[in-house]
């Protein structure tokens, strides 16, 4: 059965490979999955088709013969329940890894997405200045107790699973900050996430389609 | 095997239910089964014992013999894994109740922690009175989103489930703002929750910890 997942068919991030479909993308590399994507661009999104499909007007979206789902972590975790690569076998490990995939979307990427909020929708704002030092406190905060329980082992729980590929693609938003630096086994720990090659697909397969244009002579 | 999940020894709302251990004490009445409560106080919950069992220093954990987990999407689905009555049998509906699971906590939550935020960490700041409003409509924009997915139905998709369970409870933040009253499917969904058997006993039970001390004369 085709899989398909829609992505934005220009994403804001221009290739760098922070939009969500990255995630998933990643998901189905590691378990050796052929897809289709179907670019999507901002005003379609807002319309009633995808609407239908994803009520909050986001990307990715999976569609697998008359199965539709969105949210990254609902579709990894299809995907990883379903295939092998993603999930330990074991069945407490199995679970602890996917109290990660919930820690990474629940726990660390909240104070992570006020900081986008704080920058994209609040930059103009005469407080934008002195806020923003509160915000990222309150980033360093999680990192920090996220550093301190990974300690100097490679993955969040024995081998890499689908908890590491969401904390690791959560992480990689905080790059540009220059946050992660302070933390440098969580900047080594997404680097090995990096350098695994089912992402390095994923990541060359959006920046075909994100990469900037070349400049016009 | 005995379930022991942890709580607040005194909780901050004091007794609204909002606290999240509420939420997994709400899925284990859904699904029937027993469960001890262990207290632990703000101090004890930075400290190592139980930073071992909850890197975040946060409630709720759930103990099962030698399995710990925590983030209540994590224990809830493991609750619904293995017990009946939070997810349906159909292998899509089920998926599809699991993309809720993640929606409340990714998609709908987020904003309204940024609301918990704004009051608790920053009510005291100069521009909290002329930011607040711009938190508020960033939250009104995923209520509408939802309200208008949610439409006459009584449930997300289909009959009630883990997704209609974790959303509920998400929404349930927001009452004393009166946004949820603006879209009034919504308020009359989380009141369908809150008016499950399972909801009250869940609590009930919390509120028989929390409920603030009658007041000396």
């Amino acid at each position: 059965m085709t899989i398909t997942i829609t992505a934005f068919s220009k994403s804001p991030d221009q290739g760098m490979g922070l939009a969500r479909d990255t995630r998933v993308r990643w998901a189905l590399e590691e378990a050796g999955l052929p897809y289709e994507v179907r670019l999507v661009s901002f005003r379609a999104m807002k319309q009633r088709a995808h609407l239908g499909m994803q009520p909050f007007g986001q990307i990715p979206t999976y569609q697998e013969g008359d199965l539709v789902l969105f949210e990254t972590g609902a579709i990894i975790l299809h995907i990883a329940e379903h295939h092998a690569g993603l999930l330990p076998n074991d069945a407490h490990a199995r679970a602890r890894a996917i109290t990660w995939m919930f820690a990474a979307v629940n726990t660390v990427e909240p104070p992570i997405l006020e900081l986008v909020t704080a920058r994209i929708f609040e930059g103009d704002k005469p407080w934008s200045k002195e806020r923003l030092p509160l915000v990222h406190d309150r980033i360093r905060n999680r990192l920090r107790q996220l550093s301190t329980r990974l300690g100097d082992a490679d993955w969040l729980d024995g081998s890499f699973s689908a908890g590491d590929l969401m904390m690791v693609h959560v992480l990689l938003r905080l790059r540009l900050s220059g946050l992660l630096d302070e933390f440098p086994n969580l900047a080594a720990y997404v680097a090995r996430g990096e350098a695994r090659p089912a992402y390095q697909r994923a990541f060359a397969d959006q920046w075909a389609i994100n990469k900037p244009a070349a400049k016009a002579r």
